[in-house]
């Protein structure tokens, strides 16, 4: 393993750690490097600033892109103290970076109370069968504005 | 149907026109609802802000919270012109909403090239079989800080 991994790894691990103990919220920290340096760093604040989307890696990616002014991570890799959440995944795929590193997988996660099993779980049940109620309304209104998009020329796609 | 539902829809699609138009994202749209009364409405702007995680329904929930003064939209209805992409799906969870009404699905997303299935399938693969590589490191280190957090007895759970 290279070593400079296990740095970037202890600074994500490191934000954690801060972020805890300075009431930000809970333990989680993320880096996010490009040509070996990094460009950003995200720890979670989701009770502190009652945002349930803070989470270290959506906080770390958001920073880092805004950076590079681009909504893309391109050529950049993630370093997060914990495996992903599902909205956090979510968003790692959406930024496309090149590789993650992670340090708690999702058992230790479980074991002080983070379980995400319940949120994969509803993403792999069917639509019409979650604990959240989904009802679909309005469909052809709604694909109309899709079709707008679709016939669009000048359009910036992601 | 309670027409106040098709009402809500309606804006939630009027704020994916809008944002598509305008240049700010693609075509999707929210709103938060809560008492009957809309507190918060989002729309995409990945494209514009250089924010990956600038979904319409990311956008609304951040502010909807924000406005609520709580990381939770206790008693708040959602409102989305198409399903929630996995991203977006775990921000709901976490938020906890009651309830969630959707436009498009995710067929007519696939239907104008925003195909959510590959981040759905990466989320069910193995860790170690992803497209993106993940790869675990230091996780003696930073189950440490998990053990910290266990034991810390000021702490706001979420």
């Amino acid at each position: 393993m290279d070593n400079t991994h296990l740095i970037f790894m202890q600074r994500a691990i490191e934000l954690a750690r801060e972020g805890m103990h300075n009431g930000h919220g809970g333990p989680f920290g993320c880096v996010v490097v490009k040509d070996n340096e990094i460009i950003a760093e995200g720890w979670n604040r989701v009770t502190s600033t009652n945002d349930p989307t803070a989470h270290a890696e959506v906080t770390a990616i958001r920073l880092a892109c805004d950076k590079l002014g681009s909504f893309q991570l391109d050529g950049c890799v993630i370093y997060t103290s914990c495996e992903p959440c599902p909205m956090c995944l979510g968003a790692i795929y959406w930024a496309r970076p090149e590789q993650v590193f992670y340090g708690c997988d999702r058992q230790d996660a479980a074991n002080i109370a983070f379980d995400d099993q319940f949120i994969y779980d509803e993403i792999d049940a069917h639509i019409d069968d979650r604990q959240i109620p989904f009802t679909q309304i309005n469909q052809a209104e709604a694909v109309a504005v899709f079709k707008e998009w679709h016939q669009k020329t000048d359009k910036t796609e992601y």
